[in-house]
């Protein structure tokens, strides 16, 4: 079968035809491919930038995609013939608490799987087997735009752990029982700043997104539809401390140089959450003592967050269901493009470099 | 203006010209009705069956209505002209610390009051004047079904309740982190029953819906699109526990007999819940000592759950907004009937009686 | 080796030889005992009214005794010669998620075990090998009152439920901060009755206990020591609601009638909860549709609790720690009497029945 | 009356005659100041280095002191005469729903007060007037270590917030249930670092401290009693990485240089906490692109802690007990001096400069 491989760490991808005995199954549920999206990680690997991107043992590629929705070929284990479905992309590492209780987003081991990407072939392909545990079903009347549910799933977990973590105050509520008061400032607008700043205001909060450039439509369309404001932050972030002031819960999601977190840090509010979610590709965050004293004396936090799992992947699906009904315009600019797998100059094109104005770009297998 | 009044103790319903001055306000923003929605609670006011159905102080009338879309009259303290927004029908006591947090749904003195029920004027009327803390802002994408966001605000709340005490249990998610293996019952499909249904189905349990006869289309639809369950309990649930075995959460929205609790604690899983929602209007739940042996070793809890806030009004909208997209056949179904405030007779009788069928029944003011 | 034995259904206890080889063990680590305590439970296996305490497969008796403290015999497993230890009497179905997580207090199958009850012997016998998973260290201080630290823990772990399923009410903590303003009944002054006022004191509520006669010295030490209220409910509830008015928490530490809870629900405040704890041999609680609504409206719970684990062990070992400090001379009642082992009468007579004034009676294999 | 003032930003400390007119008391509860306790903020303000030490308005000294054991002189508002009470040093703001809460620690604001530093007289002096709602009971018979239950409310509010943080994870309990698998550091063997060991141990995990030498006595007997692990960390934390593998927590309780955090980042397991107790006096904390990587990827988390409320000076004052009995050896160990307020030079010396081997130093007023 027909399958988007890469040999990491070497750059480059192919389409290439694999044997079916030879690539990696996970169950008994067999599911044709219909969509791939593509992300900015298979696109580090395609440019041999992911240092953790690596080969199956004993093979010389491997299948790309940890982004799919697919149709249920033969009905097996509670699936029907028919039925969408979509695969958690990381697998549990079958030994720690929190991966047998479904939860590989806390792995302890560090030897939980991200198919496609660690050792174990991703969903770029025709068609794979998996598993009843890691198959997540998509209502059909999400077949445009559930695509989008894998990044949202990391975001949906982020969100709510940033919502756990916040129990630590006695009150992080409004005066009216809401979040309507607490502000987040999300920095980067490429699909997981969008995602961010769409799943916070679906919990509640006011959002501000940032990036370096006047708004584009997308952003323009999302200001109008879902009240999100929008900050360019071409000449830095004082004029936003100056008009705004300071912010509960600051994300980045730009995976920019790393010192953009020294500018970012004097905009976070007592009791506040500085999310970390990119990736930096470069520079240093400098916390100095005075920095330090400020983070203990105003009970501020740093996290780390990453990967959403099963029921991050269920309750994105509610959410994209919400705002096909609440924002349809913005709904309908976040799947920018669909590519066929047939055009492939066109999609080895998109694996290898993301276009202006894209969002999100999808591979048709039909 | 018009409203419709009723004189509690006494039964009786009328639509009547009330002075402007004389009616109960509660802030700045001016409102124009839309919408009322009619619920069991207002024909038991109307029948003189609601025993903490009470006058306003000095008056011989209490204008009815706990369920409100309006318009924004003028802009005003941060609303637009032409927004619409629905109140908040609890307003709490101003003094207990829960009430001062935005949550007289907890409110340790039992002096919050009920808008429309307890001496303080409701909804059905033309306009009324209410206070910010108190409005939930309507997407016009959910003028069709926006009232439902009251009945379902106290389900959304309920849920979130049975979640944070289920808390106690160092695991009650399931093997892949979802809640796809807890089982709920919910007996009774009214309005309730059905809002429960999808909210428990939206978080992730298996729902099981019964009532004392075969489904009607509602819940042929709630079968066929949401995959929700239906148990016909004529006889009884000897045969829903002997085919599906005991439930992790069982409801009852029935408002029946207080003696339907003795045949549904046989069906309650360990570490259950059995929510008490609706208001029994008679009978006795025996427990016996071997009833309450088994409560205590099997860490069975029963919990009476009340009121829906204003973070619940907002999750109540997100969801409404969603099932649109995944359940629109069930969504058109919700409200079955709309019926113009100048058709006084129809408008009264819908206030005297439940009708075949009816789920959800609009008053409109347009 | 000798071993106190019983034989259910059949009444009756004796100290018999019995061979190694035959009794059940769990583990490598070798534990002379020291001391066992006796409570209810054993009672009522020896008098024949337990019916869940069953014989081990193909044996035709049981060896009883689930409180502990021994000595280890031989450096093992992490565990030095002569340390003091403590077994947990519960041990998990080693198949779900929460036995697994040690968590079998909240197992799921029901086929969790509890020793010197169910088919597994306990450790009324001169030594066993147990798991290093199922063993407390007990501080050499501690010696004296240890062995309280099995039924402190199921009190523990209770008090630890409750506080987690308050977390349902935005705040439950006082005006400042603490749980001062919070106030519970404990109904009973039996062992558990007095470790549940001690445990509820210790996490900062006001206190009353009640019992159906006069104070005796350890209630009045109590009063005293550790400023708990004491009430004689000799002739009913209504005096104490008059005068202290409603009460946040009220425990059911009696295992008397189960009709007790008919006059314990008026005494219970809004937002509260009814903490089932003891076997109630006999009767009903009735809870008419009155009392179905105002648990609805008010936000009442009721929640059997059961069974302490490894965590609520050293819980329980900290705070008899502490009140060895804060209250010396109630600690010092806290165990009534010790029988030796080679005292056959008493040790036997003890098994049979409560002595007059009785708290925890320990027997000494030294 | 006698007090010891302080005129910051002015280095300086004196024994003075104030006018009782003229200094600042909360309340109606009149306290004659036992003991007070000094500590390393007291210090820093004496010599002048505590940038948010200020005076109050019109006045020329501040009253230092914010750790305190008094003696109720005349019965009131609850307290009797004779009663050992120990006053909380932050006061709320009045305004934000955290203070009105009782937490202050979370103070929305910024205008929470410390006494005793913030412009506001704090309680080295005869005596002072308070609020019920600031003061806590504490027993006889921690007369003697009691004092220490003002810094050790500080790590019960973090040690209390860190397990509140880790809820995050869906299970940070052991296999056990317990926390005993988990692995602390604590960074720095003063006041602070010996009662974060102390506590972190009391909730069950497994405690290493380490400082920059060989163990002292206090350090020694901590071993021996509490089986705390000392490491030597004067060459660095390599070994200790080597050795013993990461660390599920790392508290720095130094105040050194920001730089040790540097070395201390490569320590921090997956899932786990950095948290920030001490103010770092200079130096710079940085992240490198690849730290940041790390944090994200492995869900680790850095939180500063600060300031222990009402709920966590009463646990403190059980903590303190259940050491007495549990470790009764260093308990001794940990008030290392008495001074009574009559020999003033030492007084002064004390507040001028730390004693080799203090740990915590008293002055005495009786
Ligand atoms: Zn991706
Ligand atoms: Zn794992
Ligand atoms: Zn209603
Ligand atoms: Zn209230
Ligand atoms: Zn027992
Ligand atoms: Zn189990
Ligand atoms: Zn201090
Ligand atoms: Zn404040």
């Amino acid at each position: 079968m027909r399958a988007i491989i890469v040999r990491p760490p070497k750059a480059g991808v192919e389409i290439k035809d694999v044997k079916e005995g030879e690539v990696d199954n996970y169950g008994k549920v067999k599911i044709r491919t219909l969509y791939n999206g593509i992300c900015g990680t298979d696109r580090e690997i395609v440019n041999g930038r992911l240092s953790h991107a690596i080969l199956p043992e004993n093979r010389d590629y491997l299948v790309l995609g940890h982004e799919a929705i697919g149709v249920v070929e033969e009905s097996c284990c509670g699936f029907s013939q028919g039925e969408l479905v979509m695969p958690v992309n990381r697998r549990g590492c079958g030994v720690c608490r929190n991966c047998l209780a479904g939860r590989p987003d806390f792995c302890e081991t560090g030897r939980a799987t991200d198919l496609g990407t660690k050792g174990k072939d991703g969903f770029m392909r025709e068609f794979w087997f998996d598993d009843v545990r890691y198959l997540v079903r998509v209502p059909r009347a999400l077949e445009d735009v559930g695509i989008l549910a894998q990044p949202l799933a990391d975001v949906v977990k982020s969100v709510e752990e940033m919502l756990s973590v916040q129990r630590r105050v006695p009150l992080w509520s409004c005066d009216d029982g809401t979040l309507n008061c607490r502000r987040a400032l999300v920095v980067g607008t490429g699909p997981i700043g969008i995602l961010f700043s769409l799943a916070l205001r679906t919990v509640g909060l006011e959002v501000w997104m940032s990036n370096i450039r006047e708004p584009l439509i997308i952003e323009q369309t999302l200001m109008e539809e879902a009240k999100i404001n929008y900050y360019n932050s071409y000449k830095g972030y004082d004029e936003l401390l100056k008009t705004q002031g300071k912010f509960d819960v600051i994300i980045d999601a730009t995976g920019a140089d790393a010192s953009l977190l020294d500018s970012l840090l004097p905009l976070l509010n007592r009791n506040g959450i500085l999310g970390l979610f990119g990736y930096p590709i470069s520079g240093t965050f400098s916390l100095n003592n005075k920095d330090i004293q400020d983070i203990v004396h105003a009970n501020k936090l740093i996290i780390g967050m990453v990967n959403g799992q099963k029921p991050h992947f269920e309750q994105a699906l509610v959410y994209l269901a919400s705002w096909k009904t609440l924002y349809p315009k913005s709904s309908k600019l976040l799947i920018t493009k669909t590519i066929s797998i047939n055009d492939e100059k066109e999609v080895l094109k998109a694996l290898r470099e993301k276009a202006d104005g894209e969002i999100k770009v999808r591979i048709s297998w039909l």
